[in-house]
């Protein structure tokens, strides 16, 4: 696919900016979350690169949802942003909140409004790619279904969960639209195979386009509590802390993709664009281009601080020292002003568990 | 054995403090070498242990010979060392002249004078078995002779020479002492089991006990325009500088001990103490004590720094920051203000390698 219109009438990006990036500890910290940093070296961080992708479509209709600690970075990095249209969160309380309110407030604005809601700590390259799966899934939301975007796997992945995808839809300007059969959880690696050979299921990026006001119906459907609160807050948000505390945590999925799945209310694209969460440092280090010369040696960061003897993995010197890695493959050293990580690609699901035995050995202010 | 007597009379402790130590780079530079360091966590640095360790046997008698560049810090480390008993070498040139010349100055002082030389950068721990072989070595070196101690070998290796013993030798004071057959340079793996099997076969530690008017008379044999230089420059400390560059860079061994050991000059005292060069991050890690409830961890530094999951290994923390290892066995993690090094014991001895690397790369300004 490659994208050729222009900007969408109505279509609002909402970006919500969250999560901690335990798995990416010690480059991401609760401080200072994935999001803000330029983990693939492109010279603009992950929040502004999901608004740099976003940008052709939606033009300055943006909404960013972050937590207070990142308010004023997100600000900082994105200096266009409306003065209206940064929501700061209380505090986290999952994704449903997050969209729901900036739904809320958008159905006020624009009762037509269509959003697209996309994470600010993914990563995609194919930018033209996404941006015309995107136009497709506009279309479809304007028939008032809730769409998702399918990302093609590229391998047996047990880490993501899959979307079953069922018949054609018909929908102009959306050729490849399809029904959902099911949203299904993380599958074992025998299931994650069948699911890659039959060509039937995408991986569930948690990309969502629906217009702002039938995201609140369903709401009010699945979540009625919910619903109420978030159009009280957009009607008078000098309510918000107040409200905040009452609302579930929930993720989207859970809350209502899920149950509008069932009743048929769900639709997807099917994209072919690439697409990583940067969920740990295999992950990341597979976006990180070798160095030429080095094979089997990735460096986030000055490659002149890197020296590697008969090693491969990845490095990344974020404090300006030297690192030296000698005899050791497919090694992780991730050093910062002040910790050093040092592991194995193999490993790297596990640097959640360091993040927590860290807060728990009263080490939280490293978190 | 176990050291009773007190001070030996005009007995000369000479202290070699030279070597940058490249195998345990990031931690021993060529500005500030392991000698300097308290490598052990004794709370003194290894040329501190080692003058302690002579004390009960030489009094205010100690000289230490060193490079310009660690002479302040030696006359800091050492704040009892003689106005007169620091020489600076103009420039490295092995341990020869280095030896060489504190036995030309003490043959000066006193022609009666017993000098034992003994490297700043080796641990001992057994001080006391250390000062009994001292003492019977300086009974043997009155009869004239160059006298080695031998250390008994806990294992075949290949990193050191070793010296073959002969015949017990009837010296009074000296009931250990035997001649030498030979000196062997480093074997291969099934020569030094061999060595280690057959008990006639000692660690060359490089520690000589020997008259300095007989060194110097052996200098005179053996490398005779070294033994003239080096009297001229005793004669004439002025005269230094010129003649420095003209001395032979060459190793005690080759200069004296073996040519003497083959004259029959050379008499061996094998000891039992503990010894260690602390070569490289395997021999070091094997010097450093395991924490409490950490198995296979050891600490050079604060332990409250390191964080070791599912890890085994050394961590260096000398920079302050967090050291976390996740899924490494045998992992030597070294942190430093600049620099970072990451290996495994198993690759201990290449360090020096890295160092080489750094240099030729332009970065000697890290070695």
């Amino acid at each position: 696919m490659s994208d050729s219109g222009g900007e969408i009438e109505g279509f609002w990006a909402v970006v919500p900016a969250g999560g901690s990036g335990t798995r990416l500890w010690p480059l991401s910290r609760a401080g200072s979350p994935k999001f803000l940093y330029d983990l693939t070296g492109t010279g603009r961080s992950l929040l502004q690169g999901t608004v740099d992708r976003l940008a052709p479509l939606s033009g300055e209709r943006l909404m960013v949802v972050t937590g207070g600690l990142h308010a004023e970075a997100a600000r900082e990095q994105l200096p266009d942003l409306g003065e209206d249209d940064l929501i700061v969160e209380p505090s986290p309380r999952d994704s449903m909140p997050a969209i729901g309110l900036a739904a809320a407030i958008l159905e006020r604005r624009d009762p037509e409004a269509v959003l697209g809601s996309f994470a600010a700590d993914h990563v995609i390259r194919d930018d033209e790619g996404f941006r015309e799966c995107v136009r497709q899934a506009v279309a479809v939301a304007r028939t008032g279904k809730l769409v998702t975007l399918g990302i093609e796997p590229t391998h047996a992945s047990t880490g993501f969960g899959y979307i079953q995808i069922g018949k054609e839809l018909e929908v102009e300007g959306a050729p490849d639209a399809r029904g959902v059969q099911a949203f299904v959880e993380k599958p074992d690696g025998v299931t994650a195979q069948r699911y890659l050979e039959s060509g039937e299921y995408r991986w569930n990026a948690g990309m969502f386009v629906v217009g702002a006001a039938d995201l609140l119906d369903m709401l009010a459907r699945y979540q009625p509590v919910m619903a109420n609160y978030l159009r009280s807050i957009a009607a008078n948000p000098l309510r918000l802390n107040e409200l905040w505390p009452r609302l579930t945590k929930i993720a989207i999925d859970p809350a209502i993709a899920e149950p509008a799945a069932v009743d048929g209310r769900v639709a997807v694209v099917p994209g072919t664009f690439d697409w990583d969460d940067v969920g740990d440092y295999a992950s990341l280090a597979s976006l990180v281009v070798e160095a030429e010369g080095t094979p089997g040696v990735k460096v986030l960061g000055e490659p002149d601080l890197v020296v590697m003897q008969d090693a491969t993995g990845f490095v990344a010197p974020q404090s300006g020292r030297t690192v030296v890695a000698l005899g050791l493959d497919d090694v992780v050293v991730v050093d910062t002003e002040d910790a050093v990580l040092v592991t194995t690609q193999e490993r790297a699901q596990d640097v959640k568990k360091i993040v927590e035995r860290l807060k728990l050995s009263g080490r939280e202010y490293l978190t």
